[in-house]
């Protein structure tokens, strides 16, 4: 056992018991409230096929994929071929290609709209730092075949009481969810004067507002070497307007030779029937400036926000041209995704001690010399602890016992009792 | 995207919403009932170093595993080699090398005895058949550092427990634990007249005898070349011995040179200690004839078996020798294996329709042409239905309301409410 490695593979997590607790915990809260909304979970394997994770509907994420070699004469002729493909499926880096997969296979058989709940790990060969892993959590929720902005209603409420639960057992009730748009960010860079194949670039930029400000978004724009006076244009647009502005009074501006009539009006209205089903604390607002980084948006995009914290919660939007990519017919899609592992790590930040074991606990430490008559007694003790809701547990008392009370004290364990004869 | 492939990879399943529910319900009744008994969860990365996974202690799944490919120039630099390692990792065939991985990894912050829970996906490039796949789940419990018999007793109280909980679902109370010792086994092969070198072959013969009788079994080892007054001293012992006999008086005819004294004292007093923690309808016996296949049981072995099912639910026994040769230490250890697909399978053959949502499950259905005040309404309904601890889920109606409410149905909603205006 000479070549024995005690260590994780490079960038993946041994998960210690109190770290489980925590994320058993939260993970029973996420299916709950999507439970309750009628989100049906579902599990795709960790592997997909090759083809399907290098069909450039994964972004950057294709990059970092750990392939999954081909096994026995298949691998031997792609050796000897000298050029062949050596890997015939990989791990998914996400689950948006894996639920792409899933619903062209087994959409017969799904309910229509499919509300869905997706958690499972992904895999990416990034290079690991602090908060990234090569193997983490991903968590989804979808709205497949659903066109009306029902969906957008349901997937903010759903996630607003979610994180509402979450945040609430550590004294945490307030955050925002922003609302915004990607046809109103097009059209406002179109009517500023850029081209359509310029209109990426204009919403990359603006994206980073937040960091650098609108005077920084500026000079990047022209940097990039765009047109003086479009640039003027678009920024003046962003100037004063603010998150928490109306959708209807910010797009007003807006010809509708560039905004299809009644975007704006769509927003506010879901804005205005889901703020009633905000937990307290919640809030919603448009937030004109929200961009949202990937490619795939076609309409509405959110993003959730907490004081304190400069990333993002929780993102998501309509993206209702790529199932269909997959499918081979058009399927209307809105989706977020949470941030599981920024979560676990906002939650740590509050609770070092990790999370005491639910209902109390008690370990029963039994000495050495224990006649087995007395251990049984112990045993049947620790029997009606369970019935009555509580954990027990019976263990063989060690030499040093104060170090063993310490260790199971760190695992949650509250009440100690020493059987020494 | 010529080249996208719906089905999933090889031999691997995509969950359907109802086997999800199913699933998540047995898991979270098992986490529950070994919570209860002081299990703490854990969980490895799924990829383990090739070196691990190919260390001998995989046994025959050491041939199955999916290798994951070197990246960048590391693979280059194996490619270039011709003959080198092209892998530097694998997905796991088991929970018991990363179990002692972890063990080797974490044992300083961990407490002593350590209870463990692990439930994992594992992956083996198997032939893909009925009920055999290429990902599926293994629950492991084990219990670290504990050399007395408290851990056998509380490995199989925790897991009567459980598997009583989890049968009682569908009406199902009885079932038997088998109890065997491989010392026992060994004993009594070496009194009949076997080398040491022969014992294993023995054992494995004897494997077969609840499908090959008895004659089978001197019928094999007969035709293998052993010593026909050995085999027959050897089929002779377990003639007239049967499941449910008392393990001291089945040993009393073994030579002390053979058994350690107290062999047969301790598995009594392991049953008699157990037998008032099982649940109505369990039973616990000695097994003499009990072998379990894996090598690396060093005494005590268990078996969980169920009139009208001709596999086990759940084995596991004692391993003293094997997590030593990862840690560099000796660590008694002791563990279960529960069948957790097998489970499922006896589930489903009971629950053709799949399980109801717990609770009761309300479908909103929204036509077209409601405005948007009654769609307000109605979300203000769903929300208190929810507050009541139902589930309930808001859906624009489809043309075919029929077919909707049908798929609706089988996914487990029982209330339709149709808002047409």
């Amino acid at each position: 056992m000479a070549q024995f490695i005690k260590t994780p593979v490079k960038g993946m997590n041994d998960m210690l018991p109190a770290d489980m607790r925590l994320r058993e915990r939260v993970l029973g809260m996420i299916k709950r409230s999507y439970g309750a909304y009628g989100f049906m979970q579902i599990e795709t394997p960790a592997m997909e096929h090759i083809e399907n994770l290098t069909s450039k509907q994964g972004g950057d994420n294709e990059k970092l994929i750990f392939r999954v070699m081909k096994r026995g004469a298949e691998l031997q002729r792609a050796l000897d071929k000298g050029d062949g493909e050596l890997a015939d499926s990989g791990l998914r880096y996400d689950l948006t290609v894996p639920l792409s997969r899933y619903y062209a296979n087994n959409r017969e058989r799904l309910p229509s709209p499919f509300k869905t709940l997706q958690i499972g790990s992904v895999w990416r060969a990034d290079n690991p730092q602090k908060g990234r892993f090569r193997q983490f959590t991903q968590c989804d929720i979808d709205i497949l075949g659903d066109e009306s902005s029902l969906a957008e209603i349901e997937l903010i409420a759903a996630t607003s009481s979610m994180l509402s639960q979450i945040f609430a057992t550590i004294g945490v009730t307030d955050f925002t969810v922003h609302v915004g748009d990607r046809r109103i960010l097009s059209a406002v860079a179109r009517q500023a004067g850029f081209g359509e194949e310029q209109v990426g670039s204009a919403l990359v930029s603006l994206d980073k507002a937040d960091k650098i400000g609108l005077p920084g978004v500026e000079r990047e724009l022209l940097q990039n070497g765009f047109d003086a006076e479009a640039v003027g244009r678009y920024i003046a647009f962003y100037e004063g307007a603010q998150a928490g502005c109306e959708a209807e009074e910010f797009c007003k501006e807006i010809g509708e030779e560039y905004l299809p009539a009644g975007v704006a009006g769509e927003l506010s209205a879901i804005l205005e029937s889901v703020r009633p089903m905000l937990p307290a604390g919640v809030s919603a607002v448009f937030d004109p400036t929200l961009v949202r980084g990937m490619g795939y948006y076609t309409g509405t995009i959110f993003e959730v926000s907490m004081d304190g914290y400069g990333f993002a919660i929780a993102g998501g939007g309509r993206y209702d041209e790529m199932i269909g990519k997959f499918c081979g017919q058009r399927v209307p899609a809105c989706g977020f995704s949470i941030g599981f592992e920024r979560i676990i790590t906002i939650l740590k930040d509050h609770l070092p001690q990790g999370a005491p074991i639910e209902g109390g606990a008690t370990a029963f430490l039994i000495g050495a010399r224990v006649p087995q008559e007395r251990r049984t007694q112990v045993l049947r003790e620790a029997m009606r602890v369970r019935e009555s809701g509580q954990t027990a547990t019976v263990l063989p008392m060690s030499k040093n016992v104060g170090h063993q009370i310490e260790l199971l004290e760190k695992e949650g364990f509250t009440r100690f009792e020493k059987v020494f004869e």
